[in-house]
């Protein structure tokens, strides 16, 4: 059988987008041979519709344009796309109203042909919250030109227990559909990627298809709204190989005959290609999605900004990216000079705004409350709320979008200004550790200097007060971030990071006391693009509690 | 039998505190000639404890302070409470690795006697996100001193097809205990107050009651950490009546006997009561939970902000309230008199900041990159922006929270400014309409204008450019409020919305658009105390996508 592997980049609630995104892949699926095409998870609406799906109207609004979409693809092509459907027995059986579930569109008819099994509510998952899991297994399988066609959708196909070593749930969807005679396994996913997890994806779907000896064809979505980036990377595999090599970050139709012999194996990119990849899909896809065009960047001369510039650049063209410098008194001679060789480099407007005159007017405007006080973090953070207040200026002026700098290292402990520079509609690095963010700029600078070495080499600093550098007040970051990964990433209590890093007990105390502390002020920070485990959105802690380790 | 109702306050994660306070209610408890005392829903760590629960770490506390609680209850005492346990059948059966789970504490043994079979993922609540439902139904008993009593956990208690007119689950725990012998039921719950619930749930357990011919005893935690708040309201229900009066926003203990005759009538508190009450309990737990003791508001002279001072006032005492008024030149004439009436009223401490130093060194700092535009959105927001500033200055420097002042109703459509007047710790009054702030603030000056009256009466404004008021771009409240209650309480469409309101559908449709367009600033939004139906942190939207509707 000829079947076209359709990853589309669709966007949630953009119906008419989505639909129109649709026929063109199935006319060229058609054009091109196909007898099958199959479309990502959920594709009529795009994923994560959240809590569009409580909206009646919403769901209507899906339906028509599912029943358009059947009447518009090629009559003489077999669909299989993502879909919501109604959960039937809801009123008489009790249960969630919905179904995460998958449509057969043949000759202008809708058959749904499978509903997902396995509803991740985890990390920036919450599919629980809508949807009720299939209860009738033996449905999840389409009769097409006699071949029988098992379908599963996205977590379906991760709780192989040989695999993972241990089941996350009770049924495996592939191995049920492999032992009720599947000759094909089609999966149709949304998985948002993170680090290695292109590989690890391919691993999986590859053991599944040499321990059932069935081929696996997985139709990832590709593209992002807000935070998560989906990198596509679909596949075809026999235990043999896969049928051609994956393509990550942009869509792509590839029709495969499951006939023919498939030995290639895929080639990874390089992690800094991906993280790269990943966060300039993320700077797009919210500016060019929502109906912006252009972003401002605050530029201190440091290696988050000028990172985030970078990958502004790339994400937009140096014509939509702006920045500015906001120097003050405490401002080190090289900062305003990094910032101006940043831009002059890429080439990007640029504009310096000194904040003394803010510093003095806030100063005489706080005296009567402020008499008497000596300086400290209520004058730090006025002058990072004075640049945030600029770049929103600056913004709303000219119909920009301000990107946060920040990094994970530092919104973990909370080395931020909540209402200054954590400031934004997106933090586009806000998932990358700051060891991450040196070699992501050292990757950027491989062919040539990009980003100043100075910025790069320069020992972080907030620049709040004078010669203040974070190593007074935290440990260097290579020692930092491996302890943060710990506590943060895996979860791991105080005395397991501290037998795993060596870091003594009491520091690291005090490190997971710190990030529990800069709990409020993540609540109220940016969509981050996902990069790693547990990023911000994922990860939902209590705003304020009393817990404690030691 | 003479059971003991523990109505008591716990905090997440405060395993000591926690178990300090249930031994002493149960001290009290047999004190008072009770067999049996019962505590809410997951006493020993508090509720939500949200992802605190993927720490090994937290579990092992918990673990240790259950245990510890054992063994120091009296033995004489039986004992329910509520607990995470662990799901032993994850690792072989896969599922969720916990339960919420209702520990039976007696002579210093631990026994699980229940796991809840219901668990809410919908609104505020993810327990799907953590729990694996009870499967052995059969379990949810305890034989106590001859007497079978069935348990069931806060949701079970919520699914009777009878009184709801249908079920949201498959199964009926109460139902189903009842069936199975129960000769008494008792709720271990942690059910967060919104407008009409304690009526509501009356009605709910007393149909159980009447139906399953059953005392029915609901024990319901008091408190709350952020956002949440829990009203107790504990009852002891027989189809003749209550045991005794519900007590609202206190811990309480009372000690009632089954075989006694329960005649009495709950009595209800009006509306404006639980409001009132529910908002000062959340300011209270923020500020005195984790560890501040003072607030600090900005007061404009409108009615937001001096609900909000007066709110304040009642939860921690007029001494740790401190209220800044911050006039621009576009601050009418009445606007700083009101507030400093307000303030001298409340007997707050009160201090005047103008804010026009901070435009001119704004302006004068922007003159670059704002030459030759039009003063407009930028320029008012920068208003807003340089308010939030000084707030949070004084909140940095004097050790303050700062309370945001946005209602519902401006929250919907976006009249706020993200960074400006949104700043804050805590939105007390974000959930409450604007028609509510009005009927709030004349409840509140029943026995006297604690409200200046003018604050009250004056057409609302934003006060950023001369002469602005809301309803220059605003239908009045009083016709906004309905259609944006239809749109995001119960998410009805804009047809519906306009057939049940008679709004023009296009005026519906830009209401609608705006409240989409609003949502990237309510997801930077303070934590919201909840007072109706889909309170902001309950509205799970995208931040951004591309649905509209006509």
């Amino acid at each position: 059988m000829r079947i076209a592997l359709c990853q589309i980049d669709t966007t949630v609630g953009d119906f008419a987008g989505n639909t129109r995104r649709i026929v063109d892949y199935a006319q060229r699926a058609a054009q091109q041979g196909a007898e099958l095409a199959v479309f990502p998870e959920l594709a009529v609406c795009g994923y994560p519709p959240e809590d569009l799906l409580v909206r009646a109207a919403f769901l209507d609004a899906h339906d028509a344009a599912l029943a358009a979409l059947a009447a518009s693809v090629p009559p003489e092509l077999d669909v299989l796309v993502g879909c919501v459907t109604k959960n039937t027995e809801a009123l008489q059986r009790g249960g969630r109203p919905l179904h995460n579930a998958v449509a057969y569109l043949r000759g202008g008819r809708i058959r749904i042909v499978a509903r997902k099994t396995l509803l991740p509510t985890y990390d920036v998952f919450d599919e629980s919250r809508y949807f009720e899991p299939c209860r009738a297994p033996e449905a999840n399988f389409v009769d097409l030109r006699g071949h029988r066609v098992g379908i599963v959708v996205c977590e379906d196909g991760w709780n192989d227990e040989l695999f993972f070593g241990q089941r996350a749930y009770a049924v495996d969807p592939v191995e049920r559909v492999a032992q009720a005679g599947a000759e094909l396994i089609v999966n149709l996913s949304a998985s948002p990627w993170e680090r290695g997890k292109e590989e690890f994806r391919y691993r999986m779907v590859a053991a599944a298809a040499s321990r059932h000896r069935v081929p696996m064809l997985y139709v990832n979505m590709v593209g992002g709204d807000v935070g998560l980036q989906f990198d596509g990377g679909s596949l075809a595999v026999k235990s043999t190989g896969v049928a051609c090599q994956p393509v990550w970050w942009a869509e792509q139709l590839v029709v495969v005959d499951t006939a023919a012999p498939w030995t290639e194996t895929p080639q990874w990119p390089g992690l800094e290609a991906m993280q790269h990849a990943a966060i300039a899909q993320g700077i797009a896809a919210y500016v060019h999605k929502f109906g912006f065009h252009d972003v401002v960047i605050g530029l201190s001369g440091g290696i988050d900004s000028a990172l985030v510039a970078t990958l502004a650049v790339d994400a937009l063209g140096k014509e939509h990216v702006v920045g500015i410098a906001m120097p003050s008194a405490h401002s080190s001679d090289h900062s305003l000079e990094d910032a101006r060789q940043l831009a002059k480099s890429l080439g990007i407007e640029f504009h310096v705004l000194p904040i003394e005159p803010l510093q003095d007017a806030f100063a005489q405007v706080l005296r009567p409350v402020f008499a008497g006080t000596e300086p400290g973090t209520a004058e730090e953070n006025l002058q990072s709320r004075a640049r945030g207040t600029l770049l929103m200026a600056f913004a709303n002026k000219h119909g920009h979008l301000v990107l946060t700098t920040g990094n994970k290292s530092e919104c973990a402990v909370g080395y931020c200004t909540i209402y200054g520079d954590t400031n934004g509609a997106l933090a586009p690095i806000a998932d990358l550790w700051k060891t991450e963010v040196w070699a992501l700029a050292r990757w950027l600078n491989r062919d040539g200097e990009r980003i100043p070495q100075r910025s790069i080499d320069k020992p972080p600093s907030a620049e709040l007060r004078p010669g203040q550098l974070d190593a007074d007040s935290l440990p260097p970051y290579a020692e930092l971030d491996p302890v943060l990964r710990c506590l943060v990433e895996e979860e791991l209590s105080v005395a397991a990071t501290t037998a795993r890093t060596g870091m003594a007990s009491e520091r690291v105390a005090a490190l997971f006391a710190q990030v529990q502390d800069a709990e409020w002020k993540r609540s109220q920070y940016p969509p981050t693009v996902k990069l790693g485990k547990r990023c911000w959105n994922g990860r939902r802690m209590p705003v304020s509690h009393r817990y404690r380790e030691r």
